[in-house]
């Protein structure tokens, strides 16, 4: 390339960013046309612990005797070039990947591109020992050689469509479907492909993932961390560890809340919002779960704290599943929690 | 965002892409700096297979019995505002994910941002059972409750850092290093945190992959099949299967080449590029696989066909591991490949 349309290339892209900074870098209406300017992405991991093992293989070509390194966390990031709010770290829940945030099943952008496109720099993680964040398999071929009893086989799981179709509350029982469901049940097939085994009950307490958290949030100076279904835990979890780097938390559905009568000290001076979708009463699995972050908020604004708790119909959103981000209407969700952002959570000194 | 900024940045953007169209959009001297312009990114499956189960779980809370998605493909994709070439498709080796081709152990840029920074759309794939491609696990859970045999426990394996040292080339043991080694091995912590156990034993033959492979050229309409190591097998398979989008194929360092005495057909019409690092000679695992490479070739072209053998010392240059793509050097070695591209891979009609 010559020299000279490379300068004029630079002074253009200067331009760009310049006017990008002005104006924003995305066109009105939803933000999801038009080229989208990257200043830097790549991915990397946290955590991990090497463990050495004599049952890593029972094939010839791989020795059984090593060490290898588990309970990292896989993370993958994108900035944009005009940066104009936190970095947002996306957490997904059961049985899934960061694939979560990605392209949604009948393919819309998911939120890791859409919230890129508003400003903010992007972390998606895969959960200690789920998707490229390696499980630790030592123990069955230490049952497969006789080295171990059977019992102690791992208790991975795999979440069957059948059950998940309720859990994701795509209806009360599958196949039956809620009416005005908004999920794109029309690419339920491409959805299931997400799925991945489960090792979690293998994992200790707190899940590495949750310390891993709180090293990506110190190493970012700040970020806001949005979790999802089981990893709904993960981020209160992380700032009662340590609230240095996180600058406000974002439960979507979470399994749980902290309990309303613990200790209430680390979410006090943190903006939090907990999201919930559609048909929550009706589901036995997740009425209960909306009852106690009800009372968690309760008790953590009494105490001064400020968090809320919104269910998407009481403002007259309705037909969400429990996979908001991939809902016909994930962009929407996407601005109403763009628009919390803004609102509550203090810009970075 | 006032409409007025939107159609100047619009204008803006278009002089950009014109721009990039006529000078290509890097700065010069490695293209790896200023900003990324994407003008599509996203992911999918591809492939997978319905199982039902009456294993997939022992904890209470899922269910054992149901439907799950086995042996799809993930895949990761980016295309550059300014496409120059084909896409490339870049497939993972053993034990390890698409992580491979992302950001280096120490933090360079990888090949999936590089390939688009000169103009390629790159596709990263997860290989079928491994990384964000889910894994079948139900077998585990027979075994567990009793309902198989130990012994039908799968060969899930995870390759230890020491034996994996003298297969990736870093030296000829466990921890000696081959004198001008390249590979970062300072960095080599975040190295083994890229590894996660291989089911590879479990699927059939060929794997998965091969025939997602043929489902994502052909979806393409053309693409480069880049491979590596274990997966080395996998674009040839993926031609005999049907050449049909399959542009060229760059195989490096593959586990095994195509017998030289079978059926050369599939392979006698595609560019076809075979690459090797350092020190093979002298390792007893790639030595007799670069010889089976080179008769393979041979074959090939006494049956005119086009494939280069390209052994990286015999040009001068020195030092390259199994992992070339992580190498110090590794921007030299793609610049390598895309100048074969340029000269060998017929512009796409």
């Amino acid at each position: 390339m010559p020299r000279n349309s490379a300068a004029r290339l630079r002074h253009v892209l200067i331009l760009v960013l310049a006017i990008c900074t002005l104006a924003g870098c995305t066109a009105p209406g939803g933000g999801t046309g038009g080229p989208l300017v990257i200043a830097q992405q790549g991915s990397f991991f946290i955590g991990g612990r090497d463990v050495k093992s004599d049952t890593l293989s029972t094939l010839p070509a791989y020795s059984a005797s090593g060490t290898v390194t588990v309970e990292q966390m896989y993370v993958r990031y994108q900035v944009p070039a005009s940066v104009k709010g936190w970095p947002v770290t996306m957490i997904h829940g059961c049985c899934l990947t960061g694939k979560t945030w990605e392209t949604t099943p009948d393919g819309r952008m998911g939120w890791d591109e859409y919230f890129v496109r508003m400003g903010h720099p992007v972390y998606v993680i895969d959960q200690s020992s789920r998707g490229r964040s390696a499980a630790n398999v030592g123990i069955i071929n230490a049952v497969k050689t006789g080295k171990a009893p059977v019992d102690q086989l791992p208790p991975v799981f795999a979440a069957g469509q059948e059950g998940a179709w309720a859990i994701f509350r795509f209806g009360s029982e599958y196949p039956k479907v809620h009416p005005g469901m908004l999920f794109p049940l029309e690419a339920q097939g491409e959805f299931w492909k997400q799925m991945v085994p489960d090792w979690i009950a293998t994992l200790p307490t707190p899940n590495p993932t949750v310390p891993a958290l709180s090293s990506l949030a110190q190493r970012l100076n700040g970020t806001i961390l949005m979790s999802h279904s089981q990893s709904g835990i993960y981020p209160f979890q992380t700032a009662a560890l340590n609230t240095a780097g996180i600058a406000a938390i974002i439960s979507i559905e979470p399994g749980a809340c902290p309990a309303a009568n613990g200790d209430l000290k680390p979410y006090l001076h943190l903006p939090i919002m907990v999201l919930w979708g559609d048909y929550v009463d009706g589901a036995p699995r997740w009425a209960p779960r909306l009852k106690g972050c009800r009372e968690f908020a309760a008790a953590v604004n009494q105490a001064g704290g400020k968090t809320q708790v919104l269910v998407l119909p009481e403002i007259g959103i309705k037909g969400n599943s429990h996979m908001l981000m991939q809902d016909k209407n994930s962009l929407q969700i996407a601005d109403l929690l763009l628009d919390w952002i803004r609102k509550n959570v203090p810009a970075r000194p």
